[in-house]
C-alpha cells in the first residue's frame, strides 16, 4: 500500500490520554496535531475546552473519551458524559463498552449502553471493545451490537490494557462490519510499519500517541 | 500490632473492580465478602444494584468508584456518577482526583472536583490520588485539598497503575491528615504482612482483591 504522509495523518487520531499529562503538555500535543494536520486529537474530557481553543478553525477535530478506560461506568453516566462532551466541543467520542455485560452475555444491556451514547451526542461514536479481554466470538458479537446501536466505528483497544491492536483482530472486525462502520486500530501502535499493516488489514483510523515517531519513519 | 482476623476484616474493602468480571463473579465475590464480614465491597458502578441485592441486611456495605480509574472525567460527570451511585445503593464512594489538574497546579479545580462529589452524595467519600504519578509534595497538597473539600478518607492508589500503596506514602498521608480523615491503602496488597505494616504506618482501611489469600495467612 502506498500512502502519502498526509493521507496517513488524515487517518490518525493523535492520542493524549495519559491521566497525568499537564495542561502545558496537552496544549503542545494539540498544537503538534494541528500542525501535522491529523484528523483529530483524542483528549480526556477534562481537556476538551483547552483542545477546542487550540484547534478552533483547523482541520483537526476535537475528540474525547466516554466511560474510559474501564467501560465499567453505568449507562446513565456514559450518556451524561457524552452529552457534556459534545456541548463542550468534542465531535468525536470514543466510548468503552461494558465488558462485564458482554462477558455475562447481557447483550441488551451492551447495546443499550452504546445506543444511549449515540443518542446523547450528534458526534461520531467509536466503540472500544478492549479486545485483550475478549474471545474472537465476543469481538464479533460486539461488532454486531455496535452496528445495531448505530455506532460509527468499532475500535480495538483503549491503550491501557496489556495488549492492543492486532492484525488478526482488525481483519475480523472489518470482515464483520463490512462497509457499515469504520474500524479504528489503537493500543501499542509505535511504528509506521505497524500502522500500514493495520490499514492494509482493514483499519481506516489509527489511534496513537506516537504520531511524531511514526511520521519520522517516512 | 496484634489484630484479630475480624478486626482486620472490619478494615478491608474487598475490591471487585476488574472490568471483565462477570455478574457471576461479582455475585460470588460479594457473597464471600459478606461471609467474611468485610467492612465493604468495592464494585464498579454497573454492579452496584447486584451488590446491594446480595449485601442487603448484612454488615458489609456497598461501595463503588467514581471517575475511575483515570480520574480524567469532568467534575460534572463525577458529580452525576456519585449522585446516581448513592441513589442505586452505594454508601461508600472511592473517587479519583483529576491528576492533570494537580500536576498543572490548578488547585482550585482539584478541590472543586472533590467537593462536588462530596456534595452529590451523603455517603463516605475516599479520595484516590494515584500516588504512582505524584511527588511527595503533590501527595501532601492532595491531602490538604481533600480535607478542605470535606472528604472522609484519602487513598493511595487505584490498583491500576504500575505501583500501589507504600509504607512511606501511608505514613506521609497519615501525618498530613492527622485524625481529620481516614487513610486507605490500596494497590498491590497481597499478603497479611503487607496489610499489617500498612496499618502500623497509619492506614485504617485496606483495599484489596486478595482478601482470601490474606486471611488464609492468619
Amino acid at each position: 500500500m502506498v500512502l502519502t504522509k498526509n493521507e496517513l495523518l488524515r487517518m490518525v487520531d493523535h492520542s493524549l490520554l495519559k491521566p497525568h499529562l499537564s495542561f502545558e503538555e496537552i496544549k503542545s500535543g494539540c498544537e503538534f496535531a494541528r500542525n501535522m494536520n491529523c484528523i483529530s486529537v483524542c483528549v480526556n474530557p477534562g481537556h476538551v475546552l483547552l483542545a477546542k481553543e487550540i484547534l478552533e478553525g483547523s482541520n483537526t477535530a476535537v475528540g474525547t473519551v466516554v466511560g474510559f478506560p474501564s467501560g465499567a461506568h453505568t449507562t446513565y453516566t456514559k450518556a451524561k458524559e457524552a452529552e457534556e462532551a459534545y456541548r463542550l466541543g468534542a465531535v468525536e467520542l470514543d466510548m468503552v463498552i461494558n465488558i462485564s455485560y458482554l462477558k455475562s452475555k447481557k447483550y441488551d444491556l451492551v447495546k443499550r449502553d452504546i445506543e444511549e451514547v449515540v443518542n446523547a451526542s450528534p458526534g461520531i461514536v467509536k466503540v472500544i471493545f478492549e479486545n485483550h479481554y475478549l474471545t474472537k466470538e465476543e469481538i464479533v458479537t460486539a461488532c454486531k451490537l455496535s452496528l445495531e446501536a448505530g455506532a460509527h466505528f468499532v475500535k480495538t483497544s483503549t491503550g491501557f490494557a496489556v495488549t492492543g491492536a492486532t492484525i488478526e483482530d482488525i481483519a475480523l472486525m472489518r470482515k464483520t462490519v463490512g462497509d457499515k462502520a469504520g474500524v479504528k486500530a489503537a493500543g501499542g501502535i509505535n511504528t509506521l510499519e505497524q500502522a500500514i499493516k493495520l490499514i492494509e488489514a482493514g483499519a481506516n483510523r489509527i489511534g496513537t500517541s506516537k504520531t511524531r515517531e511514526i511520521i519520522e519513519q517516512f
